[in-house]
């Protein structure tokens, strides 16, 4: 069984954990107080193009979430998500649990654009018997494989600043995004269009870690503590620092993301031959192909992934990630398979 | 100007003010200790036909939703709610403040029913990733004026016990809701049927207070100390107990209900009568007529209402409130007017 | 039984009540938008020599603080108190319950001075392992009877500034401590020193309220939706600006209060006489004479009171509460009860 | 410089780090579903003597402690601490934040004993007025180097069953406890007594991670889906599976542990022998020595570590902390410093 369920499935890529080994007895300051972690923090401001951005490394997305977010808001705060967004979905209410309301908008291709935050806040007017809108949470990709292009970033980003709200990007699989197909985003542009987003290691090559960055730190007073309170912050912080320092040195992250997304694209062209259709236009290393059940059935006994959605009774959605490990001897042997099933 | 916009414009039903006028100078405990509390329980567990109920007052109904699910709910779980439902549309998020997700189901009557829950249960299946609904929060009457029938609120009471959830019933507007044309339910059935639900008074005659219902207080141990940490624990308690003795002492509580449904009634068959429709099917004392807009511009002259919802670019939908202390007279006023101007 | 257990024994002085009865079947505005309100917001805001202070009306002590101060503090942030006041020792956790941690200080008198501020701050600078401490919190009078000088007021809200430190004043009984004996404050120096506090009515009058005062409401943006949020806003706001507006308009409050100081006084002069000690230096209506057991148990046949403290094998504290509606009668039979079983 | 700062400043054992080289490319379940967690926790529960106990990774123990707490707790419930405890006075705030207040108890070795509790239950009578205790935080080893006897600890679980407590045990450092001299407590004795406790991994070999043992699973369900919320679910759990399955395999654990105590106890040998006193009676990894500030300064040119407190105007507690890392070599070369310099 070769598994398409995810990409965590792996360790780290074996870089990261060479200078594991390398550093490992090597006396550090906890906390991130390492050299580690102050020289990967270096190596990000200078990708980001932003010498003032304060960094932070913790250990999960849900985490990276839920300490932005308490962070920023106010009691009666909210946040505006697409229903498909990983926080409205998937965290098990943790943004409800730091007491704030997601307010969701639902949206077939998981996208926000401005006129869905302007739809929500003519929604919520009646003052004060309503929460108050104050994020905007997106997640770049999106979890069901799309990703933004820089004028739908720009938009959003001037919305946001017209209506006094913050712009988040959930970045779990930022690496995906920013290199699929017809990307023209880069950190840089995140870096001065975002209030606050993260960049995904867990899901690109790293055991674990995300890089929550702050363009304007100013704007966010005491965030370290909140990282404490919330149980983010590890003791051997150099854990993190050793994998980002390794993923941004010279480009990994990168080449990482554009393996998975090419062995993602590859599947896509050959379900494409086979005249399958998709659920949704990914170019990222999550696709959905709508296949017939006995398709699915025959590569279930060989191949791991999720069934996804019922289409009607003869055919199915499934959801393939692929990921920095993904082996192209697999991805082929699928494509093989596939075809002469369908065949 | 005559206000149709809410039912609680006036202050208190005047037997309520006259009980508050004779016992005002008596020596009482605080925090509920008192006579008048001790006996307003004992009537309403009568009522109630449950002499083991717990019962509780507070000082309205944000507070008691919130301290009510607040009390019976672990971190992790959830609400099911209509999307029309209270505490989803106006209380700030009360519910999120507490930490838990309220998770809205979109409903024309703003009722809920079985295939609702099933629905919302086999959605939120991916243990741990999502939230566990545990609590089925109804408002009856609902807050767009349609009640629960008996074999509607034991379906819904079946279904939550097969599928451990609780069933609560937000009774803000409780009196109307029993006196509908039409309502087959009693209080001793919800107290039969419902695991928490409270008796509004704030809509219904009282200065302010909604008795919650515990029927079976073994599940809700020390609701008193959530009572108190939310703030809604009155020093002077006597000032509920007095109310609510007042209101059950007799029947006065379900009369002043009859009185505005007959008041929103009348105004409901005038409005069938110039032909105009209604956005839904109530029989409490919330109506929402759909009007042409020069009608609701010329009413508006003379009355104070909420205009509820554009329904295209003739016409809108308007909310009118009547309650125990609507005078026939003016309401007789608005028929006339209101034939006038559309005929 | 007379009671001198509380404050709260008796409903509301007769003034209120007679306005309560003239205003009932007049239509106001819900949600504090009442005429009442209004004109007792204007009244208030010159007593505080104040025109610009943002003024809300709330129902109770618990509410007071925990709104207050979840809205104004982070979360990481924390609130320093006396180990005697309220939301320490009487609240259930319910500034916990918002998220913020309570530090407390151990004073015999209840109130903070600066040197405790300084402490706790040099305590707390293991950042981010530690809270960070943002609101002072006192009470004035003080649980335990006690009250704040102007001078002394003046040198804490000189240290909170220059720390920056929210100053909050919990006014559950600030008439009685703006007309104790040799008080030299006014509500218009609380206004120019503490950045935000409220004026209790529930234990000097009134039926049930507090006013809270942000005297800078540029501070505290959206402070009405943590009013809703936290379960504060009533649909008959009138309720309590009714109250206020009889409270402030010739100065019923402080009369009120100086009665019922007068009161504890010609009892602590009687304490005196029989040579026993005080627990506290109170000049205010909660006085705690050490008394001899066989005294407290006498006593207890006729009147009602807290035992408040063991202090020996022979005598314990008692709490003697007096308040607007204690009757001389009665203060002056308890003088010769005492006197009598003393001598 | 050699640090005696704290036992986080090197990275993991090298027998983890190489496991890690070895399982890395092979694909597993993501969230603690992988071979290596499952394998670990039948290795801990043969070790816990409890077949039946539930065992949870997370990745730290201010994660541990406020995913434990927020699970257990309903929301008027609290902790009891002593000063010393970690969660009382060194995590932020962090179970505050999830709505719990943490009573806290002065205790000059940081042991809660039975009298403790006692007085704290007696002290919180005032229902509903008061939290409610709960639960009972200890932490073994303590904050300060002490550690739990089985006869202490067997009092305090009696203790807490008659008073329907829950004991939890914060085992940060629960190696060193367990190794140190004269202890007789064993894993499966804490599975016998207490509710529920975790096994620190971070501070004795692992790179990160802590076990947390649910003795009886039926007390705590849906454990899982407050990890998730709380931002403690690992998508590589793998890397905590891998961890613990090395640590407890042969006994790793435990020799890790009993180096640090040697380490640390060789170095209180040579203070006593320099005629110095300790702060606190500690046979664990971390002590307490009360030195003159001038042997402070010089051993500070050298070696890194805390001055803890100030003991009088010459002389002050450091705090020196051995671990599974420190090299006897160094501690040679302090122990040889120190008296040099002593002498």
């Amino acid at each position: 069984m070769y598994s398409f369920k995810n990409d965590y499935s792996e360790g780290a890529h074996p870089h990261i954990i060479d200078q594991l080994v390398r550093t490992n007895l090597i006396q550090q300051n906890g906390y991130s107080g390492d050299d580690y972690c102050i020289e990967a923090k270096e190596i990000l401001r200078r990708e980001l193009d932003n010498p003032g951005a304060a960094i932070y490394f913790v250990s999960g997305g849900t985490q990276a979430n839920l300490i932005s977010i308490a962070s920023l808001l106010r009691t009666h705060e909210a946040v505006i998500s697409a229903t498909t967004g990983h926080i409205f979905a998937n965290e098990t209410g943790a943004i409800e649990s730091t007491g704030h309301k997601v307010i969701a908008v639902d949206k077939s291709d998981g996208k926000l654009e401005p006129a869905d935050i302007e739809r929500v806040l003519s929604a919520h007017s009646l003052a004060p018997h309503m929460v108050k809108p104050r994020l905007v949470y997106i997640s770049n990709s999106t979890e069901i494989g799309t990703h933004y292009t820089k004028t739908e970033l720009q938009q959003l980003s001037v919305c946001c600043r017209k209506n006094s709200l913050l712009l988040y990007m959930d970045g779990a699989r930022l690496g995906h995004a920013l290199t699929a197909a017809e990307n023209d985003l880069t950190l840089a542009d995140i870096s001065r269009l975002a209030d606050i987003f993260y960049i995904g290691a867990t899901k690109n090559g790293g055991l674990l870690g995300e890089a929550i960055v702050l363009p304007d730190p100013t704007l966010h007073p005491d965030f370290d503590f909140v990282i404490k309170q919330k149980g983010g912050l590890l003791s051997k912080g150099r854990l993190l620092g050793i994998q980002f320092r390794e993923l941004f040195r010279d480009g990994l992250y990168f080449r990482l993301a554009q393996h998975a997304n090419a062995m993602a694209m590859k599947i896509a062209h050959a379900v494409k031959e086979c005249k399958y259709d998709m659920l949704t236009v990914s170019f990222t290393n999550q696709i959905f192909p709508i296949l017939p059940l006995h398709v699915i059935e025959e590569l279930s006994t060989k191949y791991d992934f999720y069934v996804w959605k019922q289409i009607d009774e003869s055919q199915s959605a499934v959801r393939l990630i692929t990921s920095w490990a993904t082996e192209e001897y697999y991805v082929d042997e699928f494509i093989k398979d596939l075809k002469r099933i369908s065949s």
